[in-house]
């Protein structure tokens, strides 16, 4: 029996899983309340972890974490949601509760390993796995196993520069992919887009625009309103999958993977987006540089998934 | 003993190599006649082979070739200088040669596994290696072997986009880093640039730049106009170090290797260029993204002695 945590920023999840078997043999969730710190979040998970093995003892544990972590030494770096996660030996704590080989990594490559053992990668030995959410992301299959990088920081798709005359990041440089891709970074985009049409000219009341922004205007909101048409919204969608598109297509120069998989609120978008996405990469690779982008298949799953492959690599030895 | 075989665009370099011993055992070199077709570089390369070897028989045979290899096949594709390359299965006409495991790559993976076993690369298991010559490509060394990519295109940083509103590269798409660092692009935009100057203010006779000019202008001009102090030449070398050092530090958050090797001539421009390559790489990369950038250390023997290093990998069965 394979025991699998998800630390997500603000819900923890745990289940079993049989190998062998199509689903879970048990799965629980608990959300991690505001002002939780590391410790409380560590005791809810331990705690419906063995509620779920009821006395069994699995046969691996792997671990996906909402942020930063040094794979090598089984350790969390921190939270950027939780305080008190700096430097914890989430592995260690874990081989001590479960007596049994543990593996821990942070959600983007956990993710990553999911979608390939069990999702939109299966049979495909290199891929770049991009969530694009609140940020944007990224995990890589290289050669069958995952790539973290000399200091477990690869897959920072979302700090790409692609624009040296693109607006500031908050990682201090213009253009990154994320600063124009990510969905709260569109929907400000779309609110300041709008602000100045309003100035030109009064909208009329009954303008569906008024409706929409009354609400909060997010990344669904970009989306809806490109949909129907808006212009604004459209063109800042299409900046955003422009901006997505050539850090795929630059990727695939770098590294020529089979394939990209994209996950996360942001590929709702509908059919323009994916589109333009898709056109932006092919121009952006050489042509004799093939690849193709998929849509990730499971969705908020894909780290507890991943989490299962990663303890059976850590069954195997393996990274 | 191994031989090692460099078919570079116009010369053609065989070695034999005693592996322990800190030198070639024996070295010949021939150029490519202008108008030679492949069987005549094959023919004389196999000839120069027999020689050094005398009636030995290689342990195993490693090639770097100027040109896009199908390494998993073992077939050059074809060469962008010398006609009749296409789809050659050059693996095999030498094994039946030298009745030896070969092991056939094109010149920037070989380079950088040359500079990973016996040059600046040593110890550091994960390398970019980037040409900056006439072109600019690269070579991966991602824990301890080179990766070549699901296609054997992998290292394209040459075609990285880093600019949309830069020149137009030969690829069809705008700034890319190849299009602004590269010796005859850097060349080019310094001839555009001081003939705007002579446009504007005729330079009095006596202006070293005339003397300059009276020549081709080069790469090597545009870092010697640059020592000197000419305004438009440090601009022209400074955009092309910050096009490279955008490039290295996309690179590094995308794969997080713990090393930059850089060879080819437009690395020798000075310290100007290498502290703007530098500065902007870091300045691209994200904080937490550690990294360094050194010299390739082999100059233009790096294929040779990365073809030594895959004949070693090819006889351990190794990629």
């Amino acid at each position: 029996m394979i025991l699998a945590l998800d630390f997500g920023g603000t819900k923890l999840t745990a289940a079993v899983f049989e190998p062998g078997e199509r689903n879970w043999r048990g799965h629980k969730r608990a959300f991690s309340p505001p002002g939780a710190e590391a410790f409380q979040d560590i005791t809810t998970m331990l705690a419906m972890a063995h509620e779920l093995l009821a006395g069994a003892q699995p046969a691996a544990v792997g671990v996906s974490f909402g942020g930063p972590v040094d794979f090598a030494a089984g350790r969390v770096r921190l939270s950027h949601h939780v305080p008190g996660w700096e430097d914890t030996p989430l592995r260690e704590i874990l081989r001590g509760q479960f007596m049994a080989p543990a593996a821990v990594d942070n959600d983007a490559n956990v993710a990553a390993l999911g979608e390939y053992r069990f999702g939109a990668g299966r049979g495909h030995d290199s891929l770049l796995y991009i969530t694009v959410s609140t940020g944007v992301g990224g995990g890589w299959i290289l050669d069958g196993r995952p790539w973290r990088g000399a200091g477990s920081m690869a897959g920072e798709i979302g700090h790409m520069m692609v624009d040296p005359a693109g607006p500031l990041c908050l990682c201090g440089k213009p253009g990154c992919v994320e600063r124009l891709a990510s969905g709260p970074f569109m929907a400000e985009a779309l609110r300041r887009a709008w602000s100045e049409e309003r100035g030109a000219k009064e909208w009329e009341s009954g303008d569906w625009r008024l409706a929409i922004g009354n609400g909060e205007i997010t990344g669904v909101t970009v989306a809806e309103a490109a949909a129907k048409g808006d212009g604004a919204a459209v063109k800042v969608l299409e900046r955003g999958a422009w901006a997505l598109g050539v850090g795929i297509g630059n990727a695939a120069n770098l590294i020529n993977p089979r394939r990209f998989v994209l996950g996360g609120g942001v590929t709702k978008s509908g059919e323009r987006w994916w589109q333009a996405v898709r056109r932006v990469a092919r121009e952006t690779a050489l042509p004799e540089v093939k690849f193709d982008i998929v849509a990730a298949v499971l969705g908020d799953d894909a780290p507890l998934w991943g989490a299962v492959a990663l303890a059976q690599n850590a069954l195997k030895g393996d990274a």
